[in-house]
């Protein structure tokens, strides 16, 4: 069976690891020969060659959201799940209506023009977070305004026509994600809620709630939301858990997501794995987590000045490489960790943060 | 890192799949570029370029042991581990005095030339296994001779100049087999003991152990092996545990090894994952089961004919394909099983079992 993937970056090349084993074969649609995925693939392609790419695909599936239109078009008919999933993440307006309309809790929103954002914001009240309408991710196309110099600063800057999309900034006690998976008949496995850490936009690192008061409540949004979609693969949503203890969807993913690269190591099956086993028709694998574990990112540390020696010296430490080329806060590579006690896991992700924050300079 | 690996088979695809993690490049030299571990390998070569092969390589490791002197020879200062480990494989004599001189026990053992097996035999005592001396795996080269009639049988069909190695047939309690990971430098590993079911000389299934009286014993004399070989990398090293309580070592293998493939599900650190970081200097992982493990292999058994969604059914179960050309009693995957209760291993190993059995004849 060829599986194709639109996109070459570690979402896909982590799928082909996991896939590797039952001997799929993969497609790569991406524009770098030398991206992750493409690397390992048993077929790169670029993206003028889709209709190629198309041809050679039982299954369609993607590992990132910045995808064509017109890619999109020409794989329809190979699409593992609606199009529509996609859609909506290329504006956070039609996101924030999809989830809205769905009667799903979100924070707060007002959506307007860059020419009417200071009086828009004015009007909603501060302080807010405001973020471009066209996809962004990592944080990218995000603004924290807290007041109004902020708010003037910002203003100054911003496109007259450009739609933004303005936010209650939330005052979250904790901010966690839910991942599941869905097969072709609807079947639903979900993996257990994960609390997640972000630094300026970019996950640092997460680890798997043993116990989790509203899980029950994330797992039935998540259900909602895939089974209103037709995923046929994986969906992550994230949230913010307020102080009051309201859980507000912050954004979703329909893939593969970086809060669950620790199910590489720290699941029965990994997110990868039951994705490749969705678009296959084969029966979903246990989502349980083993022990206790969790995950943290390589942020823009080259492979060279990788504390490997010391990482891997950590009892239960596992360290992913993606071969990507160095840039500051890039996502080059992640470490997860398994645990038997849950105080030696919060150690151990401590202590591996200060190993790359000594390399990096990002995690300061 | 460029790794090389010295066989293209399933062992060598297995250690890629771990080793990729690491983004690790690997090199593999094997005739057949559609073999598992060519097929997936960074660069592929011939043995007739093996100049350019070792050239190429960083360090070399070997995933079985029938390799041609010459090739070890081209790749001698490559070697992780010295020739040695794999020299005393090309001959079952060798393996017997290499072993008898370390002092380990052995069953009771005598050597001689085709033409001499009736009277050597007869002096020896029945019943007895003659095996070739030249390398043969997975039960091949192998004669079980009861009686005299078995005998007169073999001695028609021997060649007279070849040699031979007689030995005591065992009548043993358990077949076992333990696994050491060593470092460069000399620290050693030790995953737990298997229980393991040959029939006609092919692994069929084991288990993990999770108690066993003679594993300190066990693990001494692996130890003693792998740093009398200077091992770095695996060794593994098979047991009969005679109905006396006595553990005699039946072979040695300087490698990955069927009987740890569990691994790559019940283990902290996969038997490939430790091969890796101990070619590259990394920290061994550790090497504690996770949970109640095992395996069976699939042989013969055509991707297409494979009781798939059965097999994943099952809660634990995983599945490798190794992407081989099908043929009759051939190793062509094999299904890991992790489960949280021992009862519950036996019952799902014996489940994948039945269900194999259907499809590929060679089980009954």
């Amino acid at each position: 069976m060829n599986i194709g993937i639109l996109g070459g970056g570690q979402l896909g090349w982590m799928t082909i690891l996991e896939g590797r084993k039952l001997s799929f074969n993969f497609c790569v649609l991406d524009p770098n020969p030398r991206a992750p995925a493409s690397r390992i693939a048993d077929m790169w392609f670029h993206p003028e060659q889709v209709r190629e790419f198309r041809d050679h695909c039982d299954v369609i599936t993607w590992e990132f959201e910045h995808i064509e239109e017109g890619v999109i078009e020409k794989c329809f008919d190979r699409l593992a799940t609606p199009p529509r999933a996609i859609e909506i993440k290329w504006k956070r307006s039609e996101e924030k209506v999809f989830l809205s309309e769905l009667g799903i809790a979100i924070p707060d929103y007002v959506i307007c023009n860059g020419g009417d954002l200071e009086r828009e914001v004015k009007n909603f009240g501060l302080p807010v977070v405001v973020k471009a309408d066209r996809l962004g991710y990592d944080g990218k196309g995000q603004f924290l305004v807290k007041d109004e110099e902020d708010l003037g600063f910002l203003c100054n800057s911003v496109q007259r026509n450009e739609v933004y999309v303005v936010e209650r900034l939330i005052d979250f006690a904790m901010e966690l994600s839910v991942i599941v998976v869905r097969s072709r008949e609807g079947e639903i496995r979900a993996y257990p809620a994960t609390e997640n850490l972000h630094r300026d936009g970019i996950l640092i690192r997460n680890r798997v709630l043993t116990s989790f008061e509203g899980l029950k409540t994330a797992l039935a949004v998540a259900e909602k939301i895939a089974h209103e979609l037709s995923i046929t693969g994986l969906l992550t949503v994230e949230f913010f858990l307020t102080e009051e203890g309201r859980l507000l969807v912050n954004e979703i993913a329909p893939r593969p997501h970086n809060t669950g690269h620790y199910t590489l190591d720290g699941a029965i099956t990994s997110q990868f794995e039951n994705l490749v086993r969705a678009l296959s028709s084969l029966p979903l694998g246990m989502t349980d987590p083993l022990g206790f574990s969790g995950m943290v990112n390589i942020l823009g540390t080259p492979f060279d000045s990788l504390p490997l020696g010391e990482i891997l010296s950590i009892q239960g430490a596992k360290v992913y490489w993606y071969g990507k080329e160095p840039k500051p806060r890039r996502k080059l590579g992640h470490v997860n960790v398994v645990k038997e006690k849950e105080e030696e896991l919060l150690d151990d992700l401590h202590r591996i943060e200060r190993f790359l924050h000594s390399t990096s300079g990002v995690l300061s």
